[in-house]
This record gives C-alpha cells, sequence and structure tokens, in this order.
C-alpha cells in the first residue's frame, strides 16, 4: 500500500534525522519534509499531534507504504528490505554484523547521551562537559573498532547503515567542539563521506527548515 | 568457521547480556560464559585483556564462529541471520519494522540512560531520580506504541527481538523502584515471558556469576 509519498518528519539539526535523509537520498526515494522544531514553542515535538505519531517525542518518523516508523535504524533497516537498492548492509553476515555494530556503538553508546532532552536534564552549564565526554568516550571505543572494520569507509570499501550514523555524529562533535586530532580514521572516513552527493544534499545546513543564517 | 562454542562475556545483572542470553537460549545455541564483573576490582570491563575485545568496555561480547561481536541488537541480529529458527523477527516487513522499533527505543531511548556508567557521572545522591525519570520516561511511550503493536507479545503473539528488550529493561525497572501500575501492557507481557523457559534459564538470578544471595 503505497500511499503517496513518504512523508518525513525532520530537524535539520537531529543527527538521528540525518541518519534518515541519507539513507531516503542514497536509495533515490522522493519524500516529503514536515519539519518539527526541537525548540520552537517549547518544543513542536510535545504537541498532541506528533505525539500521536511517536510517543518517543524525537525526530525522526517516517510514514510510508501505509505506516508510521520511528527510531532511525528501524526506518533505515525497513527500507533495506523494501528497497534493497543500493544496499547498505552487506551481503556477508559477518559484516552485516559489523554494520550493525558500528552503527548501535553510535545509536545506542554515544548519541543518546548527548541528545537535546537529556542535556537539559544535565543542566546548562555542565551540557557541554557532559557532550564532550560522552563523545570522547564514544569515540576512543570507534576509532578502535575501525581500525578492524574500516576500508575507504566504515566497514569495508562500500557506504553502509554505520556510515549513516558516523558523519552525523561526528557534526555533533564539532557543535560541542570536539578536537578530532585523535580520531584519525574517523575523520578520514568523515572527510569522504561529506564528499557524497547524497550527505551532501541531506546535509543540516541545506534542508527545508535550516534557518537562513546556518545556510550554506 | 565454527571454532568450538561460542563464548559469552557477560554479566548477571546487565540488561543487555539478558536479551543476548535469552536469544541463545530459544535458538538453543550452546555456549560458554565468562562473567565480566562489572563492580569487582574497580569494574573488570576496564581489563586491557576485554578492552581488547570490546573497546567500549561494556558487555555483552560474543565470540562466535571466529568473530567477535558486541552491542547486543548487533549480536540478536547475527544469530537471526546464521541461526533462524526460531525466528526472532517476522517475516512481513512491516512486523519487523515494529520489533525493531520497540527494541530501538528500549535499546537506544532508555537503557542507555540508566546505565552503570552514565549513572556513575550523575553521582550517587541523584541516581535513582535520574534513572526513575528515564524508564518512566521511555516507559510512558512505549506503553502507547504497545496499544497498537501487542497482541500476547510485544509485536503480534510470537516472541520477538523486542520481548528480549523488554523483560531485562523491566527487571532494572524494578530495581530503580519504578512503579509498573500506569504500564498494563508492559506488566502483562512481561509475566507472560517471564513463564517461558528461555527467559527463566537465562534470569539474572540464575547464572554462573550471580552472587548466592541474590540466587533464585
Amino acid at each position: 500500500m503505497q500511499v503517496g509519498k513518504p512523508i518525513l518528519y525532520s530537524y535539520f539539526r537531529s543527527s538521528c534525522s540525518w541518519r534518515v535523509r541519507i539513507a531516503l537520498a542514497l536509495k533515490n526515494i522522493d519524500y516529503e519534509t514536515v519539519a518539527v522544531n526541537l525548540t520552537k514553542d517549547g518544543g513542536q515535538q510535545f504537541s498532541e499531534e506528533f505525539q500521536a505519531l511517536n510517543p518517543m517525542k524525537q525526530v525522526p518518523a517516517l510514514k510510508i507504504d501505509g505506516i508510521t516508523i520511528s527510531q532511525s535504524l528501524a526506518i533505515i533497516e525497513y527500507l533495506e528490505e523494501t528497497r534493497p537498492t543500493p544496499r547498505l548492509l552487506p551481503q556477508d553476515p559477518k559484516k552485516r554484523a559489523q554494520v550493525r555494530m558500528v552503527s548501535d556503538l553510535i545509536a545506542s553508546g554515544i548519541q543518546p547521551l548527548q541528545n537535546l532532552s537529556v542535556l537539559k536534564q544535565v543542566g546548562q552549564e555542565n551540557q557541554l562537559t557532559w557532550a564532550q565526554q560522552a563523545i570522547t568516550s564514544g569515540f576512543n571505543a570507534l576509532e578502535q573498532t575501525l581500525q578492524s572494520t574500516a576500508g575507504r569507509f566504515c566497514v569495508g570499501d562500500e557506504v553502509s547503515m554505520a556510515d549513516l550514523c558516523l558523519a552525523p555524529q561526528v557534526a555533533n562533535a564539532d557543535r560541542f567542539k570536539v578536537d578530532l586530532t585523535p580520531y584519525p580514521n574517523i575523520s578520514r572516513i568523515n572527510k569522504s563521506l561529506l564528499a557524497l552527493e547524497a550527505f551532501h544534499v541531506s546535509h543540516p545546513c541545506r534542508q527545508p527548515d535550516t534557518p537562513p543564517e546556518l545556510r550554506a
């Protein structure tokens, strides 16, 4: 049941939204964006309308094929199963395990500890240190993991779901002024990714809801 | 390449380790446990030997088929792809998306916010409130999500990866004295799960490293 174009509920700066935007771009899936501003009006994700779509009050959520899916990796896995070309998971089960391991390291091990709602709880004066600590600790592990999994990209030489997690997490690291010098693999892969069309068009500085002063 | 029995690096009380233990039990996979005590000797996960296995310094990690995988959901997906019976993901892509959505809601949206290393950072006097807040907020969303996905279990009437996340998260909720009264679906499904053999044998109170006073 394809009911019109897929609708992505997204916020330009949300790293989890960016993951999905890259997948949609790579797979050449035409979609509409509904912007959910996480800071305006006290946070549009708290509206009754949006909570009905995603009770977690987080972006992204994707309306597609008559269902609504939240959680970025669940969305990407669904896209992979229903729109398999180009593949975002390798064919070999051991390589797939590596892709999911790197993806989950970021999606469960780093991002949740430095997202907006946690930083609110931590309090204004501790936010930067807290976020830097979460990212640094995760990147130490990620850099070491990439030493055994990476080729040109996170796992071997093909772009995978892991790369869709990496570039947005590096953007968060930049925002929180994390020094990337100790992470040559992360930096190198990120640079290669940002040169790709799908990462370019989906970038936070080029979204319908990007404020003019942050556009590039 | 099957090199001897799989080895699970596990801690009896770790909810992420329990997820994998349930999968191994359901799929009837014989394995050896290497206990990694997260509190003894300042945390055995910080040993050089264990960091070489999992740079994130977290359990679980599984040595299997000549590789080492960390991140519980990546491990479970690998087991599902290589040992598909009984299935932990439904056949229908939309149902699979629901299973992964519920799994990720717990694995990215709840557990990371109340795990040992975060609670250490939060400080002794704030730990209980912090953990309760993370779990309550996540359970509010989970309960609402289950209203549309659940049958006897989290998604429909068959045990899935989502259930492997649910029961261990409810155990954490119990430890942190979260009132479960507002969550009838979560409570009901958890009760059904705990009655199953695979959840019973893998339970934290029945592991090789469970201290005698916590055994049941």
